[in-house]
């Protein structure tokens, strides 16, 4: 499974501002390829927070890319997998619809009455972890369902989750060219942080793009 | 007057790691550049959490660039620049040595025995605000002592504010390959954090340098 990161953040690192509204930092020659990456992908990976704030659909936009798919075997979109661990994901989320499936990641203490309220509006429900998803459990039941190239599309704490768990393979970030400002506004990696053994990367590419620039690695 | 702020973070736009303790983030490439970018300031500006987290002497490194200043007329080192509202410099910091002028930018109700003793350290107190450093008006002072060319090293906190006091002019930011994660670390821009009216930036330059890039903007 290669696991894909991908963010757009202002020049100080921030996802959006301290109160978590969705700010236009990209343009649309990053959109269009956030698209072709979904596309490449079988399963889009978020975090409960996002889909909280956001209420994603997290699918794929070009009509060629869905027929594209389908002419492959696959489905027009790939799953939406939304790591929420107490199942906070609203029954009417967009991210529910029929578009694409939809794998909800919790734990072993989360809502039986939950899961099943959220399996009748489509949802497949996987338990791993007891007060927080084992991610590393999750994704690996995540392979065994033939899901191979993943993308994590956000937010901050699933991210650095992920990198916490050493499961990211690639990140790729657009720096648009602003500023948001705010010690309690959401960056591409919060959780805890590191103290030592910081993940290290390996800068592949270099692009400037919109307004701003694509920043793409490998984690080494 | 002009004023650029330089600041070295990892990809998620941290200055250092939430124990506030210095990481290595860029490497010797940056640091030539940092320096030749000290050498050609009149002073260099940090905030006091810069100062009690780090202890820097904000000197030019570069005994070659010291004596090209000195050829030209000017002190060895830039002045250095510390916005301190309730004058927490300790007496033993580096940035009170010898090796070049120091103002310390404060409010008019910090206590005047710690202004005496840092003035006996041989630092020169500026008072400008009543419980936070106002920034136009000390600014102002600073360009009417002769100081055009003003280089800010951080912390987070300051650069916000010299962003939403609308004090910068140019932006250098290098993006060192690494994540350093964590909610409560410190990042380029800190403070309240804009809810709207982002300072838009112009992205100038794109370089790699040591082991990431270097992002050049102007503020538009």
């Amino acid at each position: 499974m290669e696991v894909v990161v991908n963010a757009a953040t202002s020049v100080d690192g921030k996802l959006s501002s301290r109160a978590r509204e969705q700010i236009a930092i990209s343009g649309p020659a990053d959109f269009d390829r956030v698209d072709a990456l979904r596309a490449e992908s079988d399963a889009v990976v978020v975090g409960v927070g996002t889909v909280l704030a956001d209420d994603p659909s997290l699918t794929v936009d070009s009509e060629r890319r869905r027929a594209d798919r389908q002419a492959r075997g696959d489905p027009p979109n790939p799953a939406r997998v939304v790591a929420d661990s107490r199942l906070r994901t609203p029954d009417d989320a967009r991210i529910l619809s029929d578009d694409a499936a939809t794998v909800l990641l919790t734990t072993a203490g989360a809502d039986q009455a939950r899961a099943d309220r959220l399996g009748s509006a489509g949802a497949e429900v996987v338990r791993a972890g007891e007060d927080r998803v084992d991610l590393s459990a999750a994704f690996e039941r995540l392979e065994t369902r033939g899901f191979e190239q993943v993308m994590v599309e956000g937010g901050g704490e699933l991210i650095y989750s992920l990198f916490a768990a050493d499961l990211v393979d690639r990140l790729s970030v657009f720096v648009g060219s602003l500023v948001i400002g705010g010690r309690d506004a959401p960056t591409l990696a919060d959780g805890e942080g590191f103290l030592d053994g910081f993940p290290a990367l390996e800068l592949t590419g270099v692009e400037r793009l919109d307004d701003g620039v694509l920043l793409e690695y490998v984690v080494t």
